[in-house]
């Protein structure tokens, strides 16, 4: 564990100590000390050298061993080998926190890997928190703090950002630099020997001076860390991400269809989701979300209201949202009438609401006025195109006028350049977001919007799942002795029964005889399916008949059964035919299945089955455990929910019953770590209930097995 | 019919007059005089205005009247009730073009209507190139003519743009002197009285100066003229369409699922597509692809390979790449030879290429002239990031020259700004696209790609399918004598025998004696449906029943879909049912059908039965007439493609049957203006063929018929 204290020492420390600190310009040692002058850092600066006496002025430490007890900080900037002594000297003068910029760690092979653990096991046993190694520092604009060897020092501001790649920092530092992006903390996090992206959320979200956190990972360090921050972070502010390396290749071969679609990058995506995280997928979006969160108040609700001098680009704006989750404000009748009362006859009243190409800035105005009283309005996006008559920067002030006295968020969008500059800057340092063009402002609308809902919504619930974990473990058991890594068909009923699951009647029959005894017990229609541990994918051989209605359909049907499994699969034990009864008409196929991600855990997947979940990957994912709401979410955001929820006419299926199916796969998930996937397929729900028709739990190979692939 | 020498005297006039030209600044017949001075328009200026003895140092010409003969162009700027006089005298001083800048035609209502379909009378009989009214005006650099009222004249440069909105003209204008972007030509539409887009693509598709073409559109004033040009016209030059108002909302109820689905936006996705046109659904992406295009060669393929100084930025680009549709190129095995040759140790060779972050500017030539000469790249994206070592100027340099020597397309993303800047200067200057972040390159580079592709492909060949086009006329005549708006079922049988689709042996029984001989006739197992007039969606009432394998199975059907029909749908007449052949085992039911677009024509859809249509909206469309590859295409560019392919060792169904059906839908669509929409659904396909097992079209209202919407 790393202590508050001890990052509070790393991001606001009271003393500086450089560790290779150099009197030659130009080399790392020496702009280190450089950039912490430069900055104004006002503590104490502690430059550590053998062989210098003054260093860009400052008097010079000669060892580690000499630094006075109880420092907050040390930036080492020395090669790798030297690193660990220094480390050890640190801990030894009790150093609060450190940041390794040196490489030549884990990233270059082996050698370096056995030495950054060793850095890792020092920082840990002596509470230090260690930032790096191979990274380029950390900046705390606060602090007049530039613990860097980067080129430039950005404005200060309130956005946090942290980022894996250290190239990625310096890219987004300079890039800033001419943006007139502010931050508050700007932190590269190297190889994360021991602080994480996880440390950051928690550490961020309680900073006074950050009102958002963004970030860039390429993975995360500790899965059910990162969870745990996450999502008590994003309700204290918004946390927006990129991860990269979205399209992992070379995935393990999956045997079940859970493993085959859901890859890394869903369990990325899910893990996001469930802790409300903000994904985006490039730099200029993270930005443009920061920019939008760190100076505008939250929407209240969708509706946007948009006030534009010209058509065309209100069009435009239109276009945009009706594409987003928002909405084109309905304002009330009284709105209406107002703005008809202070428009001009051509003026368009209705959502965008154009003011035609000769308003003034006071028309703005008076508009605005009314449109941000009105209660249907949770937003406003403000369009000025350059016409002829246009007052660019009286019309600048009269928006930043109205956003004073209004605390619903206000954008503005003025399209061009030259013209419209001077009242751009003018927005811009009254913190109203600018846009030349009106998508990126929806969808920094639509980002605020969606954080908002995410907020309001209840903390998850526990469930508990009622079970028999004895005999559920039974069954694995005998499994295990059977040396089986599948359990599948008529062996996993012990399972279904152990955790409740609603199963069709069914009997495995041996031969055509048993099949008609059983069908007669069980009540005709009947479904025969093949059963053979060897043919996991029945409809391969076509092992599969519904809808049998007598005892000589029963006897066809076996017979054909059994006899193409065999000549199409050799190598196949046939053990016969299970007879299940029919499903009530009206039921539909679902899938329900897991999968363990190696970060996450148990990843659930929920999609109809058959094509849709094959052909068109129409899948919900969420990691285990989960809550209620999860589950209902999961059913719902399929592309095909329709239908479940019924088209033309037909009834609605349990949603009730399903979530409950798909509550005890995360539940047998969790339960049993030894089961590496697996999966109800078909789940057929009709309106009145559900039942699992099959099911398939593959094992991970036992303790002490050989791996399959060294073998 | 505009000709071509009138549209030259537009766009590169040798005189222009000025009708309403002012003396007073600020006035915009004093402007538009102004902005053709300043341009330094060499031509002969001819101010015209009773009242002033010059203006702006040139000689005043009283009256329209008496000005010469044969004068190139004419710029009107005067009250909108004086125009009319003006253009009649302009063309009896056989003027050859004219813009009217004036407002309040067509766009004020009635009167302005009438008022300006006088203009396109008189600017038709007398063969004027006429632009506006309600317009900015045009810009052609190449001849220094600035004829509008907008402030500030962009730099010369091959990109053309036109737009129906002024007020995105001006902004665009704006926002392209602070960024930068020349144009060849810019023009404003406004009311398109006579000129409209389609005449833009064809002159500027011949116009020397022009090399990529921009628009945008809130509609075409003619779909079949506007088809025909962009076809030939992207064959020469890209161009890059912004469409707006995509959410047409209150379109006309429609009576079938293909109408339902298809609205207009989906007519102008099929009418780029078909022409070639690039749509682009922001002003951003508009101006990305037009300076891809206006200065780097197309790409031979879709092969790109990314050359970096980090990983980071490197895996950020290569996961665009995977999103898009281009891949990472696989270099050959001497291209990586040579490349562990000249890189150090820690550098991957593999595609993104990392040159690691001490790379040099020189370090960054040697592997850059490998990569172009791997026969296996079709395009090369250079990511440069600001680190401590970095040489920005030098790579730049580094980069021109290599893309100098090559006839791949090269493009830069130089991450940042204030470090990077002037290198970015540098590539801009030699016309290399250059970036910040590396997402809109790789859509700079996939658009490109796609349109290579494009350009590859043969002309369509002309379809003509064989049909007894009189018999259709029949069955058409004898609804219309029945008074009926619909032909269904049966009916329609002779519809489908006259266009030689393949249809399921089918026989209509009144009785459930007649449904047992039928079937009997058929051969068993037969399907039965409900047959009446009044009942479009049979499963609604239940009304089918499939798979009827004896004469007992098939009364009790006929029984049950009869009587619930009765019960379910007392204002339906019941004719009885039908009864039919069961389709193979391993069909597939595929929907086929016809909408009429107002713009375009007939819209053709295809797509899977059931819920693929209806729930997942996963349909093709195509504009008719289509050629064997636009049908070829529909069949393989909708998601669920591989349920046809077949899923889980299913043979593929008959593509060339599905085709025929498919282009045959076109041709009834072309043959009958009366029909206003059509379907086949379903289309029973399997691995030996294709039946269309259910059909029905909708007839337009007879001519002389009280319009449905005004009863």
């Amino acid at each position: 564990m790393v202590s508050t204290q001890s990052l509070a020492a790393l991001f606001d420390p009271g003393s500086v100590a450089v560790v290779g600190a150099s009197a030659t310009p130009g080399k790392i040692g020496n702009i280190i000390v450089s950039n912490l002058l430069e900055a104004g850092y006002t503590g104490k600066i502690y430059p550590v050298n053998p062989d210098a006496e003054e260093i860009l002025g400052l008097p010079v430490v000669p060892h580690t061993t000499e630094l006075p007890e109880g420092l907050d900080l040390a930036v080492i900037a020395i090669p790798p080998a030297a690193v660990l002594e220094a480390l050890e000297n640190l801990a030894e003068r009790r150093i609060r926190a450190v940041i390794i910029i040196t490489a030549g760690f884990k990233e270059v092979g082996r050698e370096g890997y056995y030495l950054e653990q060793e850095i890792t096991r020092i920082a840990q046993e002596n509470g230090i928190a260690l930032l790096g190694p191979n990274c380029l520092g950390l900046i705390s604009t606060g602090s007049n703090l530039n613990a860097t060897f980067a080129a430039g020092y950005p404005e200060s501001g309130h956005i946090a950002f942290f980022s894996q790649s250290g190239a990625l920092c310096v890219s987004i530092l300079d890039w800033a630099l001419g943006n007139n992006i502010g931050f508050s903390r700007f932190i590269s996090l190297g190889n994360k020997a021991v602080l994480n992206e996880a440390h950051m959320l928690e550490y961020l979200a309680d900073d006074d001076q950050t009102n958002v956190i963004l970030g860039y990972i390429e993975g995360v360090s500790d899965g059910k860390h990162f969870m745990e921050s996450a999502r008590a972070m994003t309700m204290k502010k918004p946390v927006v991400l990129i991860k990269s390396g979205t399209t992992a290749s070379g995935a393990k071969a999956a045997s079940s269809h859970t493993g085959a679609i859901a890859g890394s990058d869903q369990a990325y995506d899910a893990a996001f989701r469930q802790t409300g995280i903000i994904r985006v997928h490039d730099v200029a979006s993270l930005f443009n979300l920061a920019t939008c969160f760190s100076t505008q108040p939250l929407p209240e609700g969708p509706n946007l209201a948009i006030v534009t001098n010209s058509g065309g680009p209100g069009i435009l704006a239109a276009d945009a949202t009706e594409k987003s989750g928002l909405n084109l404000a309905s304002m009330t009748s009284e709105s209406l009438n107002e703005l008809g009362r202070i428009l001009p006859p051509y003026a368009s009243l209705y959502n965008p609401i154009d003011i035609i190409g000769d308003a003034t800035a006071e028309r703005y105005a008076k508009a605005l006025e009314v449109v941000v009283r009105d209660e249907m309005v949770h937003s406003v996006l403000v369009m000025l195109a350059p016409t002829a008559s246009v007052q660019v920067d009286e019309t600048a002030r009269a928006i930043i006028d109205v956003s004073k006295k209004t605390d619903k968020p206000v954008f503005a969008c003025f399209m061009g350049d030259m013209v419209v500059g001077s009242g751009k800057r003018l927005l811009q340092d009254a913190s109203i977001p600018v846009y030349s063009f009106p998508e990126p402002a929806i969808a920094g609308i639509e980002a605020m919007y969606e954080y908002t809902e995410r907020r309001k919504r209840p903390a998850p619930a526990e469930i508990c799942i009622r079970r028999d974990i004895d005999a559920a473990r039974q069954v694995i058991a005998d499994a295990r002795k059977r040396g089986a890594t599948e359990i599948v068909e008529f062996q996993a009923q012990g399972l279904l029964k152990a955790y409740g699951l609603p199963v069709p009647s069914t009997e495995l029959a041996r031969t055509s005889q048993q099949a008609v005894e059983a069908a007669e017990r069980i009540g005709y229609p009947v479904v025969l399916k093949i059963a053979s541990p060897q043919i996991s994918h029945k409809s391969d051989v076509k092992g599969v008949r519904v809808n049998l209605e007598d005892s000589s359909e029963v006897v066809a049907a076996f017979m054909d059964i059994t006899s193409r499994a065999q000549r199409l699969r050799k190598d196949a034990f046939i053990s016969g035919c299970l007879v299940q009864s029919m499903a009530p008409s009206g039921s539909r196929e679902v899938i329900v299945g897991f999968k363990r991600d190696p970060q996450f855990g148990p990843l659930i997947i929920f999609g109809l089955g058959g094509v849709y979940v094959e052909v068109l990957k129409d899948i919900a994912t969420r990691l285990a455990p989960l809550s209620l709401d999860d589950a209902r979410q999961m059913i719902r955001e399929i592309k095909s929910f329709p239908v479940l929820r019924g088209v033309r006419g037909e009834q609605p299926v349990d949603f009730e019953a399903l979530q409950e199916i798909i509550l005890i796969m995360a539940q047998l998930a969790l339960d049993f770590p030894e089961i590496d996937e697996a999966e109800f397929n078909p789940v057929l729900v009709n309106p009145d209930g559900a039942v699992v028709a099959d099911v398939r739990v593959i094992l991970a190979p036992p303790e002490g097995a050989p791996d399959t692939e060294d073998v």
